[in-house]
């Protein structure tokens, strides 16, 4: 495979297309045209093609890609099928919820990549409870577990108030990328990936559309 | 204001910038360079000057833009400060970890824009319970309530099984915008809009440039 700087906006879209391939349920002789997987993916059939032809020609002029050669393709550019450990803080509802969801996905697909190795909190009544068949532990041993598993990802689902600290902890013990649902900018050191999942721009974007379509 | 089309990508980059802006304490004489914005933004300051550019002059060379100005035109070409009725479907650990985040985001800061209206479930233990003050009700009931309370949008947060169902009764009762934490396509007729939610997308992309970052 080809290597080349992906730019941040086309991983996006990347993920995506993996993500409607992964949906299709698709046997070898399957192809799926530039227009399709565009009208999925919410974007046009020329960007599909500009995407996909960084990484080579497994395109079919007049026939489009062969569904699961893409899928594969997009797992290997990704690096999608390599396992990665997570972590999750905060196991109050969403970190409980994101947990279940998780590890049930790892239970029921054995290449669901990315798998929950600890969870952590405070609340000393949830110490030593399990979610999802995994164990939540206090905050201090935050340096050893994510040693032991070799974490790099971490999930931050406290409080808005704690999440600069817990945060602050994680990167410490070694954590190098957050997946962060507090709704708070959080400082890390150069080098250090965070991702913001935020509801309420998620809301915004979908009301925004919204309007502009009952405006037509 | 210019009603121009804007397009989905600058929507989203939009939606990010008052995001950031959100987060400043700022006073009306504060100003944010577009290098700054950017940076925390995640994209180049020329992106950030385009974007803007797009609804007017209201940079200064040199300087930057006014905080509270740009926010407060920001809220007005995104709408985002009417407000939109919002109901989920569906009160697991997710669906009540949303209702109680925007329940509280709208105690705390009355100009917050989304109101949860109603809650709905199919676990008889649970109707007529509330969560943040809203309550729980039999999904049957939706299409009277969503006309009560004039719900455009939908959170969908059942399991995967059940949310194609769940979105057909909605979309039957008028609902017309979905935020969908369900990770299966849904179908819906033309002119209704589905925005996913998927935290396996937003792991592969984290965990993408995090393996870039540790090759270089």
């Amino acid at each position: 495979m080809v290597r080349v700087k992906v730019p941040d906006v086309v991983v996006r879209r990347l993920v995506n297309y993996l993500r409607i391939l992964k949906e299709k349920e698709a046997s070898p002789e399957d192809y799926i045209s530039s227009a399709e997987l565009a009208a999925l993916a919410g974007v046009n059939a020329a960007q599909v093609r500009k995407d996909l032809a960084l990484f080579g020609e497994f395109g079919k002029q007049g026939v489009g890609y062969p569904v699961l050669m893409l899928k594969q393709e997009l797992v290997e550019i990704l690096g999608a099928g390599e396992p990665v450990s997570v972590s999750i803080f905060g196991v109050g509802e969403l970190g409980t919820a994101l947990a279940r969801y998780l590890t049930t996905r790892h239970r029921f697909d054995k290449d669901y990549p990315f798998h929950v190795k600890a969870l952590f909190d405070v609340n000393p009544k949830k110490i030593g409870t399990t979610v999802g068949g995994v164990k939540v532990s206090l905050v201090t041993e935050v340096s050893e577990l994510v040693k032991a598993h070799d974490v790099k990802v971490g999930i931050i689902t406290v409080p808005p108030e704690a999440a600069q600290e817990v945060c602050d902890v994680a990167v410490r013990a070694g954590i190098q990328a957050f997946l962060n649902f507090a709704p708070v900018k959080l400082k890390v050191p150069e080098g250090i990936l965070v991702k913001y999942q935020d509801v309420t721009s998620d809301l915004q974007e979908l009301t925004f559309f919204l309007r502009q379509r009952m405006e037509r």
